[in-house]
């Protein structure tokens, strides 16, 4: 079994320093746990008035304090971390997840659907729909509004993904029609994490939740609430992608008859 | 607005004179529907104990007095029918639906993805996934367990569809998982006709419904009766394809980005 901690905190816009703070006290409750997830953009938080102020509280990946910190707790703690952050990259700035493990970055993922006026302050991630391994655990990462876009989702499980972990900033509950089904289709284990709180009118939806590859919700957080959800789950689940005796999620398929 | 009437009821396998004649009964209830939906293998019921067995019983399409009765009822009530039927064509059998209108077939589809032991009985559908007119309504059609791949719901909508029939003989819930994320995702309507009863120890799980392309389920029927749900839907709402006032669901999409 493996143990998955989502953390629904509230990260306060621009206050890197603080945000920080925050989320290294709510990461060391985490004991034990094996793959622990944060919501988008949790060092700089989300509605920024502008691009201007978004450039001016970011930071390049590898002089970004939020991220530092989460070297840091990966290896002190021996676990993997993912979490959204603001990503700055010469003039560019992206919305995006980091996976670390064991004081190591392995790897980054761009959004690629940007929800309205994120289009005013991000560049589009560029796609690499990669798999990222701990131990014989395979993730993959997607980013909130990225939901509504099956076919990143297919492809991460086309690629083996056992598990994908969606930091979020989701302000409905539509998810929850949506997610499960990606789950199903997939039979793939899918961590929304959200983050709570009010910012410049925006209110975030909290509601944190862990979906398996049966589509059904075994976690879930509160919708006001800082709360860490903690989980256990068997990825022989999201391995075994046999829909009945006969049928299987990918053999299945049949792209020569899609048109 | 349009009208739209599902026909839940109860096939008898095999015996395709006494369902043509329900299903004749029950289709001139649907006084004023636009479009009436029935479910999947309407004619011969499903669970055939093997295929010489189905292909006794089943007919070419233009021989079928199930196709002729709706072709017939089509025209007299001056309407639109869709219903799964059992398609001998040669040597072959296909799990199919057809659409009629004004006394005329105004197409097939051939179910793409089959179930189990369908396997042994019908050829895969060679996935024409075309779109029909009714007015200015455009209608696509999937048959039952091709609700869990999304590819051809996916292409149907960027044929702009607006309802997608979905002739069923599900025997699970899954599809109140799984349909209403296709309809968000895609706005678009899906109109799920399941059947009642049980047959040879298999049984039919009924809730046929209709689901908006919000995800909601605007019409359900019960589990176990023969039932027709009427709805009125207004298809501006499968024409507007914005999610927000900046994200639309076939433009945000970037294909050169999913890999």
């Amino acid at each position: 079994m493996t143990k998955i901690a989502q953390i629904q905190f509230k990260p306060i816009l621009g206050n890197i320093n603080l945000n920080t703070a925050n989320a290294e006290k709510l990461i060391s409750k985490c004991n034990n746990s094996d793959i622990i997830i944060l919501p988008e953009l949790s060092d700089t938080a989300y509605n920024f008035p502008d691009r201007n102020y978004a450039i001016e509280v970011s930071h390049k990946v590898n002089e970004n304090p939020f991220a530092k910190m989460l070297m840091n707790k990966s290896e002190e703690m021996n676990t993997c971390i993912i979490s959204g952050i603001c990503e700055k990259e010469g003039q560019y700035l992206f919305n995006s997840s980091i996976i670390v493990s064991k004081g190591k970055i392995l790897g980054l993922y761009r959004k690629i659907h940007l929800f309205m006026n994120e289009k005013d302050i991000f560049e589009a991630g560029d796609g690499l729909l990669d798999i990222y391994k701990i131990g014989d655990i395979k993730i993959g990462m997607q980013i909130c509004f990225d939901y509504l876009f099956p076919e990143p989702w297919r492809i991460l499980a086309q690629k083996k993904a056992d598990i994908i972990a969606h930091p979020s900033n989701l302000v409905t509950y539509n998810a929850f029609k949506v997610v499960p089904a990606l789950s199903i289709m997939n039979k793939v284990f899918i961590a929304t994490t959200n983050r709570i709180g009010t910012e410049r009118d925006l209110n975030f939806a909290g509601k944190s939740f862990l979906c398996n590859p049966n589509g059904e919700i075994i976690a879930e957080a509160s919708k006001l609430k800082e709360e860490i959800i903690l989980s256990e789950i068997d990825f022989k689940l999201s391995r075994n992608k046999m829909i009945t005796s006969r049928n299987h999620v990918f053999n299945d398929l049949r792209p020569d008859s899609y048109h």
